[in-house]
């Protein structure tokens, strides 16, 4: 049995979309991040980093977007959401790498810039350059990462489940999403999937 | 036949050594940074991040250190620097996920804060807290992802060569990498393995 630990609205959306498309057997357990229940003590024993999403497996917990779609997607293969190549695999990879390491860190600096600088002016001068930072991740997704209409092309995979969540970092750091035709399909089609839809509801969104 | 991309002493360090470990047939290709090579046209065509690593192969290009070290590591099975089960795969990508996402980034706002900013005072903020932001990180990984003496326990895989730069990275921001006992002791594993060695010479650090 499997069970995911998520905030509502966060980044955990992506492994629980994706638990819902495979059909898996699983659980959720709510970390209300807004009320500071990732930093309590009991979640510190599940995650010590203190993030969502985490995922308890029959062999101990999993942290990290990309880890714990990749294992979903691995322990799943009826589901048929992995690549069928290692170069294709790893085209789905480098995407996940990227959401994480450069598009979701962009975003985080419009709320988190304590993260990274204790100053408040450090955290405005960081929030005025979100947007752009967004456009630049946008237009790489567009031209460089997205086949369309899905990821990787003519088939579903794991990596779609995660760039679900780019258009909704767009939206809050106000940039269209219109302005990136195949993302924005791509956002659409997700939106057209009843796994995406049943967990956006859990997540009240 | 594979071309690595690299610039020395940069982050395409890690695969460059996964290359050398694995036997890989290779060619390397330099994109010196600190003469902005990477933001000329030609590498552009290779990758339009302007990044490097990127790594060439027969079917086209993958970026991303933590797609590049996986897809070294599944294409060079003989080598068995692949995790064994699923769950252990998946630690080593979270592993790998943490150092990409979190730990490079956080090294990254020393000298690259115009990413995320534009005022120097700002860039200024996010140096002085570098240091501290790489000592939580060190303490994740001793104590979280680190089983020692490799990153997975008793068997060398394709995450220990990305975990080598973070001790550079710490030590480049003033951290010492011995108050970490079990990641002092895993650089120090490292520099003993021929396929550092020879990589090393070549990035002439
Ligand atoms: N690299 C991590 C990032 C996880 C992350 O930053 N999660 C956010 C929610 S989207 C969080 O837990 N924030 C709580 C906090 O910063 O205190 C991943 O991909 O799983
Ligand atoms: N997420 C990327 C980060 C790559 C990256 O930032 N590389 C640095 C060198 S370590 C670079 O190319 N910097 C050039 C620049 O920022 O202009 C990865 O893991 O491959």
């Amino acid at each position: 049995m499997l069970t995911l630990y998520y905030a509502k609205g966060s980044s955990a959306l992506a492994p629980h979309i994706l638990l819902e498309e495979v059909g898996a057997e699983y659980a959720v357990h709510e970390v209300p991040i807004a009320k500071g229940a990732n930093t309590e003590p009991a979640y510190l024993e599940i995650n010590p980093k203190a993030r969502v999403p985490a995922l308890m497996t029959p062999n101990g917990v999993i942290t990290e977007n990309p880890a714990i779609l990749t294992y979903i997607a691995a322990t799943h293969q009826q589901a048929h959401v992995l690549p069928d190549t290692p170069f294709e695999r790893a085209e789905a990879d480098a995407l996940c790498a990227y959401l994480c390491a450069t598009a979701h860190v962009a975003f985080a600096h419009m709320q988190r810039g304590a993260r990274w600088a204790d100053s408040a002016e450090a955290h405005e001068a960081m929030k005025a350059k979100v947007a752009s930072n967004l456009r630049d991740c946008a237009d790489v997704v567009e031209h460089h990462h997205l086949k369309g209409p899905w990821a990787m092309g003519d088939r579903y995979t794991f990596c779609d489940a995660y760039l679900f969540l780019m258009p909704r970092w767009m939206e809050k750091a106000g940039v269209d999403v219109s302005d990136y035709p195949k993302l924005a399909a791509h956002h659409d089609a997700m939106l057209h999937r009843p796994a995406t839809l049943a967990v956006m509801a859990v997540h009240g969104i």
